[in-house]
Formats: structure tokens, sequence, C-alpha cells
């Protein structure tokens, strides 16, 4: 397979290889395995669990501990009226076709993508075009080849149409999609079978809460909404002062039609989210933002990318927000935060970009929006979004409980406030109205000033107004029953639904491009598979190899041992037949840092050497010199090419001692 | 209220006083408040997600990094098949007894005791014994008092028949309580109304994976079964060698039917789970169980239960091994590691005791169960489980699917193996039995030696033998068709399914045991609550108090802020206008062991004071002495007796700065 995709070593990358690393050293697998396997959940063996672990731990401290944010963990089950409030019970869902003979289940978007994305193809392929550097996803390629339509020239009108057609799908409610299966005779690819018709499914785990049958419930599938129902908690704990971010780290669920990609789309996630609760009428400063305005980004903006591009710019984050390509201080603070912590944990930054959101991405009260997408042999990823959602949450569960989630505030000075104002006469309504009259009452206090304004000069003119009531109709008011006048009153303080800027991370995604960006081969063996984890991540610090079998390097082997538990190092004590080259090698795939032998030098002298796993020099020296020198490589606070300079090389080779 | 149950600083625990504190700290609350909150679901606050986090850090250290335990993370949601086989379909069920009239749903087991337990208090009562020092949950009290039927005595043959009843109720199944529940009329405590017999309800929330409603799944109700169907890739990173561990971190669903009792009994909860795989004809030894044997514990054995006691004794852990009143080295080592996890985190240990499960309490499959027991103001609350689950659950999934879920290991010397074997000629009994052939072989083969050795002579004697087969019934086999001898092989392999030694910690338990452990109240004043969480554990570290609101402060605490930020402690600043005195007393609610108070003095000399939460002692140092003394006792490498005793001690008192 050849794609543009290359390791960090500049090598084509190959998936097969890399995969086969993966199993073989446990790192993850298809869930329930003996039954069978099932589609889009995962198992972590032990280097990806530790490995999760050391990145949550970096993320609570970059974050949560750093930017003194208040962490909170709300439930995975999530009651009914919740998530109807929120409307994910009405809007979470995806279309899907099903083929009627073979009962597969497709989503109906990646369906239309797939066949047309082939068909365009084949255009070039027939037209001579060199294809052979696109990347593509050898899945899909095995299913295109089933129904080979490939190498069919396209009229230059049907390109054109189905050029605009992918540029405009995400736009398509189900019933245009419908459309454009019938009109382009789009076919479950694999079988060839026409599909039927999109049928809209929610995408999240339904259940009941108790015995009852009165508690349908759902698994949450994003930890947004937890935090959101917290606000008044939050708001205690900061002694009512704004901003202040909420940060959850937690498990949501999304049931995937047809989840593939491996850990790209999954029905069970890990994600951290942020939710930074802002004063909309502050601007969104941010009090560190001097701290960072100098940070440069590769942005990939609306603009360029609807003029076709696909290259980011590296533009400083104080001009990207003065020049409102990034719209707030806030918004520009936390892609500075997520570049760094991406920097931290390790991740290839030539494979990183911004992409700000094509206005039909964001939700519709969004301001502004920006994914850090991370390059993978699968394309361009979503891994962080950092959305601006506005008041949007707050205000929708305000209004369906009646609790509020605001923040009020006393006025610097007092306010005088002109209005107009529409207030029944109770006596008199009363009798008219009887239990109706509060309907009536809300109905004009909806109101607004414009039409209580018309209203109050039509009392004048006629002596009543008319006014439509909800499940009452057209209402009738004469001038006893109602007052319409402008009044005046004094306001001192100020309530306001506070607005949320959220970086959302994927977890999982996270982890797994990592693991791409820092997989690679040694030169001339593509055998010798590493994966070069930065120390501060990697699942297991130290391997360490005594030169061989030998009951004399025992005593030592447990000094060392003590040693390291003693530091909280962790360590692997290989001590199979096979040469020290070898036993560094097969490690290597497992990504610990350091290697530390004992050998019989060690015996006389107490010196032990210490290697570096992506360079493979060694230095020598005593103990205690050693484990400070790990200690500080691990903790992030030197490297390698630093302890080199310290420590005196050894330049016994790793071939010798095999 | 009266209990036994006492603070740290021997007072009486005021449970209203606790949950206030706990409310107005944000530790705390039932999910979705705003949409009338759901029982037994609970959203953690900044201080209790930190503290959560504090804990799983230690126990990652002291058993997964320590002990080389392999960490794995496995899904949540988990297809029926699964469940089904390992007996949670048919037996993770409770009882319930439906109110008709007021549509309550009671469990029948707690129905039972609670009626029960009344009556018997009644009787004592009549008889003028003293119950007021009797643990009694307070929600118990109120409901009882509306049927009040205290003070009635009881003829003795019903006292001991009640009693009786009491003790054996664990025993009984739906139809037995049913006939107690009729027998005693026993009704619902708080209406006073019969309930419906008891039905059997599934305690697991079922959902369904994907779209085609073929995939019905459940929330798992424990994380151990993931682990189990691991085990060939555990296996395989272990180099098939055992004893080895897993250990996975993670959430457990179990739908109570009606929660209670706050974090004690709640519908979503962490678990940490260790599952240890031995070699069963091994002895269960383990390999460091000689570093721990001299460990005295608070062991309560089934013996002195069944005697009625329930007083636990101090055993040295060898001494309780090598006497069988704990199974096997392996458990024992575990119930040692337990404890020190219990004392790392800064449990009371007087409030710790280990307790035998009783002969009714153990799956039929255990070995042996010792539970690490908390006091709590709700009495005794099983906190960690530790099993020996045998070669159950590996032995019912190999059974289900048929995936070798065990070890296969050469002999050290080939094994000469003689049996008797049934074998079907081939050629003759295909033509006879056709596709039923397999079947015929298979119950041959099921046949156990003895019978197989009878059947030999009936055919020498007969020339024929007859045999059931499943499904076929009878079956008559000549002797051309079958050949039943005795025959000789030599085995090299030895197979085998290993066993399980399970420690099962409840997170939520743990905390919240742990947060009345820590709490208490200043002498003299009930109002100035205290929470002496371990510097190790709480949530925030520092608590950094500028005397008063002054510009002249502003660069020290800048350079402060940087410093703690620096050597990565959390930290909290307190500058609103109330009193220093004030300001610690209402932080030391959050449990912040150090407070780092910047004066006039520090202007001019560069010290600041710290100050310990629990003495309320104070030291006056620079900087960098203070935050060394401060990182030191963080990571639990220094306690404040000693840095007391290293640095000049600050003799202001807190009243003074008042």
């Amino acid at each position: 397979m050849a794609t543009d995709y290359k390791t960090l070593a500049g090598q084509e990358f190959d998936r097969g290889a890399f995969e086969s690393l993966l199993r073989r050293k446990v790192f993850l697998w298809q869930s329930f395995e003996p039954y069978g396997a099932t589609k889009g959940l995962f198992d972590y063996g032990p280097p990806l669990e530790t490995l999760e672990s050391e990145v949550i731990s970096i993320w609570r401290d970059h974050f949560i501990r750093s930017e003194k944010m208040m962490a909170l963990k709300c439930s995975m089950l999530t009651p009914y009226q919740v998530l109807k409030t929120s409307g994910h019970v009405d809007k979470f869902a995806d279309f899907m076709c099903k083929d009627p003979k073979t009962g597969e289940i497709l989503r109906t978007d990646h369906l239309i993508k797939d066949v047309i994305e082939t068909r365009l193809k084949g255009d070039r392929e027939a037209r001579g075009e060199n294809v052979s550097d696109e990347p593509e996803d050898p899945k899909k390629k095995k299913k295109a080849s089933k129904v080979a339509k490939t190498a069919v020239k396209l009229d230059e009108s049907v390109k054109k149409e189905y050029e605009h057609l992918l540029a405009t799908l995400d736009d398509c409610t189900g019933e245009d999609m419908g459309a454009l299966i019938k009109k382009h005779d789009i076919r479950n690819p694999i079988s060839g079978n026409e599909v039927e018709p999109p049928v809209s499914v929610n995408l999240m785990f339904q259940t009941q809460i108790g015995a009852s049958g009165k508690e349908p419930a759902f698994l949450r599938p994003e930890t947004a909404q937890g935090q959101f129902l917290s606000f008044q908690k939050l708001l205690e704990y900061s002694d009512g002062q704004l901003p202040f971010a909420s940060a959850s780290i937690g498990y949501s669920f999304r049931n995937e039609l047809s989840p593939r990609s491996g850990l790209l789309r999954v029905r069970e996630f890990l994600m951290a989210e942020i939710e930074h609760f802002v004063d909309p009428q502050s601007g969104k400063e941010h009090p560190k933002f001097h701290t960072v305005k100098d940070v440069k980004l590769p942005l990939l903006s609306r603009d360029v990318q609807q003029a076709g591009g696909s290259t980011p710019v590296n533009v400083a984050i104080g001009e990207a927000v003065s020049t409102k390509l990034v719209d707030n201080e806030t918004l520009g603070f936390f892609i500075v935060r997520i570049h760094q912590f991406m920097q931290k944990i390790g991740i290839d930054m030539g494979k990183l970009r911004f992409r700000q959101h094509m206005a039909n991405e964001m939700a519709h009260y969004a301001a502004d929006c920006w994914d850090c997408e991370l390059l993978t042999s699968y394309g361009w990823v979503e891994c962080v979004g950092c959305a601006d959602r506005s008041a949007y949450d707050l205000s929708v569960h305000m209004k369906a409980t009646g609790v509020p989630l605001q923040v009020r505030e006393p006025l610097k000075e007092p306010k005088r406030v002109e209005e107009f104002v529409a207030q029944l006469d109770k006596k008199k309504s009363g009798p008219k109205f009887k239990k109706d009259a509060g309907k009536v009452q809300a109905a004009l206090d909806a109101l607004t000033q414009d039409v209580k304004e018309k209203l109050s000069i039509s009392m004048q003119q006629d002596g009543k107004v008319e006014i439509e009531v909800p499940d009452m109709g057209k209402v009738d008011l004469e001038k006893d029953i109602v007052t319409i006048q402008k009044e005046v009153r004094t306001e001192t303080m100020r309530e306001y639904i506070p607005n949320v800027i959220e970086p959302s991370f994927g977890i999982g995604r996270i982890l797994y491009s990592l693991m791409e960006h820092v997989y690679w081969t040694r030169e001339g063996d593509a055998a010798r598979s590493v994966m070069s984890f930065k120390p501060t991540v990697a699942p297991v610090k130290v391997l360490v190899v005594p030169l061989q079998k030998d009951v004399r390097f025992a005593d030592l082997l447990q000094t060392l041992e003590h040693r390291l538990d003693d530091d909280q190092l962790s360590f692997k004590v290989d001590q199979s037949g096979v040469s020290i080259g070898k036993r560094y090698s097969r490690n290597d795939e497992l990504g610990i840092p350091f290697g530390i032998t004992i050998d019989y030098q060690s015996l006389e002298d107490n010196t032990f050497t210490l290697r570096d796993r992506d360079t493979c020099k060694q230095v020598r020296a005593g103990l205690d010199q050693i484990l400070e020198a790990v200690s500080k490589m691990v903790k992030g606070k030197e490297a390698w090419s630093e302890v080199q300079k310290r420590l005196p090389a050894f330049e016994g080779k790793e071939e010798e001692k095999e």
C-alpha cells in the first residue's frame, strides 16, 4: 500500500506490520474474542492501559491542576428527560440504509461517499492519472474490488455533479440522501444489491433505571451535560466568581451502526471535556492570554478550505485573535494549551493542525469551532474539538426545569429601566378567566416591547385589545381588566447565563494517533520495529537485562530491583536465554525507553550500562548516577542528549554482546 | 442519635453535621438535581473527584507497578451470552415485593429483616432492656415509627423462631421468603399494607448493541469477566509463565431496586479488581509471602462468628496460614497488601477488620473468602472482597466457547498413561450412523474409565454393548464396529485451568469510609470541623493566605505561585477579606493539609510561615526550605513532626492574626 503517510523516520508506513506489533505485544484487541468479538468495542492490554493512564496523568496536571479547573465526575446513566432537553433524543442520530438481501446495515452518508469517491477515482484511472499515491483504506479496496467498476471514464458534467455532491453531502437531510441514492444508482458496494431508503436511527444506548419501568434512561453520549447540570455547585465552589472551568474525564457511548477504522470509531470511549464558563459581556478575554500570544500554530482557516486549500498557515495566536481569525482570547488560549499538551505526550508536531469548522459543521448556536486534527494512515483525524457552545445548554435546561442555571451579581450602579408592562387586574380577571388567568398573564408577559407599545395605543383608541393565548385562541381584554402602560423601575442585580467554551478530547483517538506517530523500524531491518514513546508516557520505564543467566548476578539484580521500586520506576526484567541484542529489540516494540545491563564488570566495580532506546547509545556509571538520570528523564526534566554529555560513554556495541 | 461510632478525636459522630459539610464543600450530590435527582447515582465535586484520583494513583502504584500486575481495560457493554455463561443472567437477581397500593418496590430480604428486627427490639424494650446504645439508621427509625409496634413482648418460642429466621435468611429461596411473609404477617413498614409475593428481578442494566436488534447486551455487573476472557492474551504477555495477576480499574453497574445509604449502595460504581492466576497444584504458595509473614492483622474467623462472637483476633498472617485459618499463602499475601493499602490512604486502622465469609455467604465454588470491612456510622461495611474463585469462570467460558482458556506446559518427565479407550471403526460406523457418528464417538469419550472397563468385559462376553447417546437414546454397538481396550500412551504436556484469587475493591465505599474516618471537630467548637486527609491523598495540598489585601504582597504571591506550579503542587489562594483564622478554618473543611502565610515580615526577609492543619502549629523559613518540606510531606517521605523539629517554630497564634 503506497500512501503519503510516513513514519517519524521518513519510511513508508506499513499498517499491516504496525497492527501485527499491536497484536503481538497485546496493546489492544476486540472485546470478547472467545465469543466471536464485538465490533466497536476494544480491550486495552498492559502497554496501552498504562499509556492511557500516563497520558491522563499529564492531562490532569496540564489542565486541572495547572489551570485550577474544578474536577467533576458525573453519572453515565442519564435520565431520558435530560437528553430530551439537550436535543440528543431528537438529533443524535445517523441515517442508515438496509441491504434487504444480506440484512447488512450501512451508514447512509458513508455509503454515498464511498461509492462516489470510487467512481471519481475510476475516472482518474481511466484518464491515465496516477492514483497510486492516494491514501486508501485497505478494507475499502478489498470491498470495492468485488464490484469492480474501476477505470470507467465519466462525462465532465457527471464529474462536476459528483464533486458538488461530495462537497455538500454534510448538509443533506435523509430525504435528500434517499434521492441521491436513487438518482445515482448507489448500491451496497460489497453485495451490489440495491438498498432500502434511509431511516433515522438514534445513536444512544437505551436502558431502564429501577424495576418500575417508569425511568427510561440512556448512556450519555458526551460528558458535557452532567457538567452543565452541576453549574450551581460549581458557582458555589468558586464563591460566585466567573470565569471558571470544570473538567471531567469519563466515558461516553455511541451506538455506531457499523463501526470501522479500529480505535477511531468505537462504541464506548474515554473523553476529557472542559467546560469554561464566561460572562458573554467580558469579550471572552482570558487573564493568561498574554503569556501565550506569541506561540505560532498551524491554523487551517474556514476561508482557505472554502477556496479548496488544505495547507495550514503558521500564525501567532495573538495575531489570529486580533484579526478575528480565531473568535476570542479564551478560545485562542485553549488552542495553545492543547498544542502544548500534544507536545508533552509526544505527538509528532509535523502531523498536527488546527482546522476551523465550516459553517455547516457547527451547531446552530456555536460561535466558532476549531478541531485539533492529527495525521494518521487513515488521513486527518479529529482528536480534540474546541467549540464555543454559547449559552445554549444552560438556557435549555433552565427553561425545562425552572432551576436558575445563571449568575446573579450586583450591578456596579443601579440601573433605571423604562418598559411597557401589561398587567391583568387580579380581582376582575379572576372571575372571568378562573384557572386560566395565569395563562393569559403568561401570554401578556411573553409579548415583546414593540407589541406591548402597539397594544397600549390600541387600548387608548378602542378600549380593548385582542391577544392570542396558547390553548385558548384569541382572547379579548377590556380596558378595566388589563393595564398596559410604560413603567419605570430600578434594577440592582444583573442576571445572565454564562457562555461556554468547550475543549473536548477523544482520548482513544489521541492514543491511536500517538502509537502511529512513535512507530518506526531500524534502518535496514524492517523487522526491528520500535515504539519511541517519550519517557514520560512510556508504559514501562526501564528494562533490566543481566548479561546472561548466572547466579553471581542475583544480588546485584535484587539491589537494582529494590532501588527501582524505591524510586517508583516501573521496570521489566528480561532474563530469557537469548542474546542481549535480541532482548533489547523485542522490548523496543513495547517502547521501553531505557535499558540497564548487569555484566561481569558490574560484579567488579558496581557500574552498569544505561542504554537509550532511540539511539542505541550507552553510558556507564554507578547505580546512584544511573537512577538519578533515569528519574529525571522519566519526569521530563532532562533529555538523553544531556545525560550522554554528563556520563561516560560505553562503547561496547549491542551486536558484540549478542 | 447515640451510636458506638466515634470520630478520630473520640467525639460523638454527628452524621447530620458531616453530611452538611459534604454538601457545603460540594464533595458530592445526587446526580441530575435540576431534574429531581436520581436515586443511587452520585456526582463527585472537585474535592471528592480529586481524592478519588489520588487514591487510585496509590492503588496503581501499590498493586500494579509494585507487584508487576498486568493492567487491563475491558469493555463495560457486555454481550448477553457472556453473562449467560457466567451465571449472571440467571443468578444476579434480587427478590422484590410490590406494595400494590402505593406501587413501592421493596427488596424482599431487607423487608423481612427490617420488620423482624423491629419486633425483636420491641421485645427488648418491653422487657425494660436498654436499647438506646444500639446503632441505628435514622431513616429506619423514621419509617418504623409510622407503624409503631415497639415495646411489644414476644413469646419465648416466637423470639427463638425470629432469631433463627434472621440467621438463616441468606439461605432462603424466593418461595421460602414468600412463606415467611405470610406466616409472620410481614407488611410494608411505611404504609402498613400487605405486599405481593416475591418476584425475582435481574439487577443488570439491559441494552442493545447496534440497530439490528440481534445483539442484546448488559452493562457489566463486575469487571472480572473481561479479565477472564483476556486470559490467553495475558498468558502470551507473561511468556506462558504462571502465576501472574491482571488488574482492572473500571466501572460496574447494578440496577438496585431501592437504593439507600448514600454512597454505600449505588447503581454505577468504580471497582479495582485483581485476578491472580495460579496453578492449583502449586499449593497457592506466594513467592513474597515470607516478606509479610509477621504482619499482624485483625481477623474475625468463621468459627468465632458461628459462636456468636464479633471481636477479631490479632494474628500474624504466617500463623493464620500455617493453622489453615486463612486457606493459602496467596490469599494471605493479598490480605496483608490490602491492609497496607488502607494504611497508606489514611484509613483509621482501629476501624478496620478482616471478616471471613460464612459457608452460606460464599459462591459454591469458592474455597475461602475474606472481606476487608471498615467501620462507619452505618456499621461495618464490606469494602474489599478477597475470594478464591477456583477455576470456575475460566472453566465455564471454555466449555461455552470451545476456546482453550488454560495453560499447556511440558511435563518435566514424560508420563506413561494406561487407560481404556473406546474407538469406533470409522469405515464401518460411517455407513451405519452417517452424520450421527460423531455423536456416538462423543458419548463413548464421555464414559468414565470404570464404565469403559466394564463395557470391555461385556464386549468379550456378549460381542456387543449398549450405550446411551444424547438425542439418539439407547444404541447397540457390535464387536466389529467398536474397539474397547486398554491402551498405553506417553504424555509430554500437561493441560490445566488455573485457579483465581480475586481481591476486589469498591472504591466509592472506601472513599466514603475514609471521609468519615478523617472527619472531626476542634475541641470546644463543634462548628470548626476538619477533614484530616493524609497529605498524600488530600485533594488540595497547600492553602496560600496573604495576611490581607495589600498590593505589596503581589510580587511575593506570584513568586510563590510559580514555585508551587514548578513543583506540581496543587494550591488554593484565599484572598478574601476575612481574618486569617477564619480562612484557615473554612479550608480545614476541605482538608488542605498545609498553609503558607505571606505577611509583612515576608516582605523584609523573604520568609513565610508554614502551618499544619491537624495541630495548627507553625514554622517559619525561607521559600526553598518550606517547599522542600511540603514536597516531602506530600510524597509521604517526611512527617510534620519531623519538619517541626527541623525548622524554627513560629509562635504567632492564629487567633492573634484574626
